[in-house]
């Protein structure tokens, strides 16, 4: 599948990369600036020779290329973003990775005016594209490393078929995806990462996750 | 501790009055009808004869009784019983366990107008309540069994002490408790049981919950 990665340049979106390239999908990293973009592929293929199929687009370009588009940009950008890549991804997948933290206060949860930031991707992009939502809880440092992953992913949105697509992708990259209901549940992982935080400094860690247990 | 829990005649509130009583607490069974607490404390009592102090009051009553109280209430019946306890619990803890679960649709994540029923119960009780939710993603068949717990319990509160407090409580009913911020948080822990039910229905279960990994 050709996955574009919006927002690509950064930690999450470079792992992310990284997983879904080495199971064989075609990924394209894009960033507000085409040289940026370049640039973090070019890092990437060094650091790790065996990836073929990366490249670096600008953002509306990636996500005019790709079959299927992830968002992986901070809360204040999400807005500019999503009206930059709209014309782009109708009739696509969406994968939004945002979580709307409000810097400096990451560990309390923000609800954005419309329930959460996946929502207001789709009120954004309109009902011709099927936003899911995932990814928001599982930590950077281990999707660089090849360690199993030690969180489950929690899959969101309105269209059961996409959801499934995702799932599939979580798959990919060595996690296990749920169907966690429709598009207004993601608050609960959107608003997670802020808990894990807490968890996190709690114990002086930097990766701590969820296992959904009690399903055998 | 003397613990009362208001809607202890329901099923997650019987479990926790199980699990207390048998740590050596001396429990309150609150109920908006006295004959109605009496009736569901004789019944624990003849199920688990090894129970000891364990008594029924009228909510109010069990309140004022109490050195601390859990309230696990339907959503609907949330805001009467905060009212109808209000001058009861003034200087206590009260641990909301309260779901903003809105039937038929409970597999939907509903977020109440103040950003949650724990930030509502706080908003209503006033500063002098320290107010801590917690145990909302708990499966209370699993409470009455002495089965080893399948899920940890996410316990926000804006009072440090009072968080303390109740991760006590939730090891002395043999789970685990995560400070997982403040009382806005709750969102998070109240939205999960609604992503909770989405995968027990798709699993066929009853009693899928949470793990916190990482922090080792």
């Amino acid at each position: 599948m050709i996955i574009a990665i919006i927002g690509g340049t950064g930690k999450e979106g470079k792992g992310l990369a990284y997983r879904w390239a080495k199971a064989g999908h075609q990924i394209i990293i894009g960033s507000r600036k085409l040289e940026k973009a370049q640039r973090i592929t070019s890092q990437l293929k060094e650091e790790f020779p065996e990836l073929e199929d990366i490249e670096g687009l600008a953002n509306p370009d990636a996500a005019q290329k790709a079959e299927l588009v992830v968002i992986t940009v901070p809360f204040a950008a999400h807005v500019p973003i999503l009206e930059a890549i709209k014309e782009h991804v109708q009739g696509k997948i969406v994968v939004d990775v945002t979580v709307p933290l409000v810097p400096p206060k990451v560990t309390r949860v923000t609800i954005p005016a419309a329930g959460s930031a996946a929502q207001e991707a789709q009120d954004i992009l309109g009902d011709d594209v099927r936003v899911v939502s995932a990814f928001q809880n599982v930590s950077y440092e281990r999707l660089l490393e090849d360690a199993e992953s030690l969180c489950d992913v929690l899959v969101c949105g309105n269209n059961k078929e996409a959801k499934e697509t995702v799932i599939s992708l979580v798959e990919d990259a060595g996690m296990k995806g749920f169907n966690a209901g429709p598009i207004q549940n993601s608050i609960v992982s959107e608003g997670l990462t802020s808990v894990l935080i807490n968890i996190n400094k709690k114990f002086g860690v930097h990766s701590a996750g969820i296992k959904i247990t009690g399903i055998e």
